[in-house]
């Protein structure tokens, strides 16, 4: 059966985690794409994530957060009927990108200091703003062979990829942490003890036509199943009485 | 040879619309892609033309200027050598689209109004803003059926319709209304009358490395071509002599 999953951060952190990833995501689809339109996807997530960057101390925390990840990992060493190599091998990799992370310069200077970048991110986010006329060398450069601009967007996100990875790893083992169990919503509503975790992530079946609106923090969590279709908010009962998904606290 | 076109708008008016059939084009151009990563192209160029519509009496501005450009077109009735079929068309078409346009609701009103873009146009200006647990709803609408998804956005596209079609003509009837004729600049310099014109279109080869920084109004010009490489800069002489390229005084 064919679900929507749905990931809740539960905290601050993790909620910029997710957006970078998201951000870094159409960022690596719009470089690989030859859509003449992808450029516009690419430069507003690249853009996102430099606003980003200025606003929150990623680099700090991010090291922090694989640190920790790393002493719950270890728990793991000589502990009978768990597999040792794949510890080891996975506590190397982490040891591999928090180096990467923290020897990397400062999270996206070289790029906020790229005259063509800078030229261009300001006029980017005005509605409209990156017509020909507002931004003449974004349209010059959209024009040059697709090599140049393929090897010019390489060098843009490679500036990003000590972050990447280690977001993508933190993430990983993050997610790896829960495991999807059934559990059933009454009248829409669901609630439960969340022990401290980062993020949940739920599946539903979109035959259900709900969509989560999930609100909490690390000691618990409460899911509300909204009808998605105006339409049905109207008849008495909205949404099914009993909501089956999965859910997953990491 | 190939040429980059480059277009600069001479007053407020013409910028706007620029922008609009910009916007215009990438929400055409998304509404028939099947890439997942097109929706977020719609929906921002989606926005975009809806915050221009809050700024500016697009309906009103745009139906002034059809009215202008249906007198002009008049004065070629009964001149000798001048295609009376075709004008007569022409003055049909602009006819046609007046209407519509002037006869449409109020520009984008239902788009405001609609429940579902009114509840994700806040939050996706934000960097990373259309995350899944940012906009659950959006996230359930990108998992519907991809003919679901293609008549919302069908719906939501047919609403701007009206403007679209007007715009188009009149940008269509202005462009024509100028012939691209071989200029030099020297030293990278142009400058010229422009006898009320509206739009200045530019033609030049991008080996020349160079892009146009157009400044002027109404009635007069001026084109400064800049080297778009950094690295040239530093060079003594860093566009060449002579540049080549074709203008439309339109």
């Amino acid at each position: 059966m064919q679900t929507t999953r749905f990931e809740h951060p539960l905290n601050e952190k993790v909620r910029i985690y997710l957006r970078l990833e998201y951000l870094l995501l159409q960022i690596h689809h719009a470089h690989d794409s030859d859509d003449p339109w992808q450029y516009q996807v690419f430069f507003r997530a690249l853009f996102d994530i430099l606003d980003i960057l200025d606003q929150v101390q990623v680099k700090s925390e991010l090291a922090k957060d694989l640190d920790k990840q790393q002493l719950q990992i270890k728990q793991w060493l000589n502990v009978d009927g768990v597999d040792q190599t794949a510890v080891l091998a996975l506590l190397d990799q982490i040891r591999s990108v928090h180096h990467s992370l923290i020897s990397s310069p400062r999270l996206g200077q070289h790029l906020r200091e790229d005259r063509f970048l800078a030229g261009i991110k300001q006029r980017f986010s005005l509605p409209g703003g990156s017509c020909c006329f507002d931004l003449p060398t974004l349209h010059h450069w959209l024009h040059l062979p697709f090599e140049r601009k393929q090897a010019d967007m390489t060098a843009w996100s490679s500036q990003l990829q000590p972050m990447a990875r280690a977001l993508q790893l933190w993430l990983k083992v993050t997610r790896e942490s829960g495991q999807f169990k059934p559990r059933v919503a009454r009248n829409g509503f669901f609630q439960h003890d969340a022990e401290n975790a980062s993020l949940l992530r739920l599946q539903v079946c979109p035959s259900y036509g709900v969509y989560p609106m999930i609100s909490g923090h690390r000691s618990r969590f409460a899911v509300r199943f909204l009808p998605f279709d105006e339409g049905q908010t109207a008849a008495g009962n909205p949404v099914a009485e009993c909501i089956e998904f999965t859910l997953a606290i990491c």
